[in-house]
């Protein structure tokens, strides 16, 4: 199941997800080039990699750019495809740049693999916020996609490629849909990738967590090194081919349980309720628990860190590297 | 119902059926502006309006250009948008420029909608290409999505932001998927809007009609008049906010009993059943009829011309017209 002495391509590979990728498949001896456009609202850092920055191949570049991904993609084995715009409000405030991002640029990368690496195996990083507002919880992979944001949008139809290039021109894909993803490298400079890092980040910086609404709005979290072990499965699992599978926790806690959990690694740190800002709670979509059992009973998987253990080796990694990071 | 003396803005308004629509608003004594681009591999023909040109007002433009866009839209009391790349195989051979129609041209009509006319109301034209294959029949719009090709996968972001700008701006906006629309001033040319356009041309130059397949694939047709009816009803009905229809007819037929029909409206002609061609059928989605019983039951919408009578004005209209459109 894992993958050794194999060349990857990583796009988003020096951000939060793929550097971890990344440094997971340096350590199983692969040859691991990444593309990733380090755009300061994204979340790519060259501090992700800098322990292992010789062991890696670093292409900075963008992968609006389709000659980038023309000449990196010939000859590799595995494509992680985790490049993307991941804010929800930036993507109501600027669509168009989500849209080139999240959908075109993966057709894109799609032709690209289509015209030159068609043998490639594929494995592309989706979201949970396709479904948008659940009609009944835990959302297994059956739910309506009836997203309530232009991201949702725009990740359906980047998944949709990459299901429809396997259905039509056999290029061995497999999708991901993931739920809130914390953990060491984790954007925490704002709540671009998740809430999360900004609650981190307050933490850190002794300011109070703002939670917003009442507080009791459900969610579920995967430690990062649970999404890298998935997305090996799913790169090297033939019955993932052509599928698309939601990760998930069996145990999904409040806002209020999640803000409590972290203010108790920190005991001079408070939560504080308060109201929803107009713009985002347009986009909000209330309870969220995903249904992962397809994914489980399939592939044996099950995330082996809970919340309490994962939040508190992120604030460690982020209490050395905090500057790095804000 | 009807709308008089109100401002109008149609994208592919020189199209098959925003031509088709332009006419009965003109007729209705309203104020008609037009966009299209007259690409020649898609819709559009000055001869469609060529006898009303005095009495609208033609805008040659892509709807990819957002500046044209931003411009005509201010002041206009509907919005009917048409314009699109309705090639399934032109989507195969290059999605990014079906992308950038059907999904991106879209979301930045939209974007100027918000930002220059937000109480203009909207019809978008979606296709039942989003559903794929159907895994019932007939297709209501609660089938899941699972397009076969590039061009639904980009329909259903088209449709899916019209939605959204609705439920978050508060945009009136209505979706209605069409299933094979026929009638006079369609496309010929080619099979680029549906087969049955290169069947017409092919029975008015004496050659046979090639049917793919075994010939027992159903379809089901809807005569533009009556499209252009469910249009109107979908811009003026309050009930139509927010929410994407079928259209459909009661009476789906095969391939071979539609190529029937056309060919005893014309004593010499025959058809053939041919084998389909291999990337036709990659994405060809079989039987397909569309369950149209939530428009029909909630706004008393049938259609009113039988295929065998559309056909008949189709092939009558085209007698004299014949010359232009090929």
């Amino acid at each position: 199941m894992d993958i050794f002495n194999k060349k990857i391509l990583i796009t988003g590979g020096l951000g939060f997800i793929g550097s971890n990728l990344a440094r997971r498949l340096v350590e199983l001896q692969n040859e691991v080039t990444i593309i990733d456009s380090l755009i300061p609202e994204y979340g790519g850092n060259l501090r992700n990699l800098h322990d292992i920055q010789g062991q890696v191949d670093i292409n900075i570049s963008d992968v609006r750019d389709p000659h980038a991904i023309h000449q990196l993609i010939q000859g590799k084995d595995y494509l992680f495809n985790l490049a993307g715009q991941t804010s929800h409000m930036d993507s109501m405030n600027d669509p168009i740049t989500d849209l080139d991002i999240n959908a075109k640029a993966q057709l894109s990368i799609l032709e690209a693999c289509r015209k030159y690496n068609p043998d490639v195996r594929i494995v592309f990083a989706s979201t949970r916020q396709i479904y948008g507002k659940p009609s009944y919880l835990p959302v297994d992979e059956k739910h309506p996609l009836h997203p309530v944001d232009v991201n949702g949008i725009n990740k359906i139809a980047g998944e949709q490629y990459h299901i429809l290039y396997q259905e039509v021109y056999g290029i061995a894909t497999s999708v991901l849909r993931l739920t809130n993803t914390y953990g060491p490298r984790m954007r925490i400079k704002d709540a671009r990738q998740t809430f999360l890092g900004i609650w981190i980040r307050n933490l850190h910086e002794g300011k109070p967590i703002q939670v917003f609404g009442d507080g009791t709005q459900r969610r579920d979290y995967n430690f990062v090194d649970d999404v890298v072990g998935a997305l090996l499965i799913a790169a090297t699992s033939k019955e993932a081919v052509g599928k698309a599978f939601n990760l998930g926790s069996p145990d999904p806690l409040t806002l209020e349980q999640t803000a409590t959990i972290l203010c108790d690694q920190n005991p001079s740190s408070v939560y504080n309720l308060v109201p929803f800002p107009k713009d985002r709670k347009a986009i909000d979509v209330g309870d969220f628990i995903c249904d992962y059992s397809a994914f489980r009973d399939q592939f044996d998987w099950e995330p082996k860190v809970n919340f309490e253990e994962g939040i508190q080796r992120s604030l460690e990694y982020f209490k050395d590297e905090i500057e790095h990071y804000i």
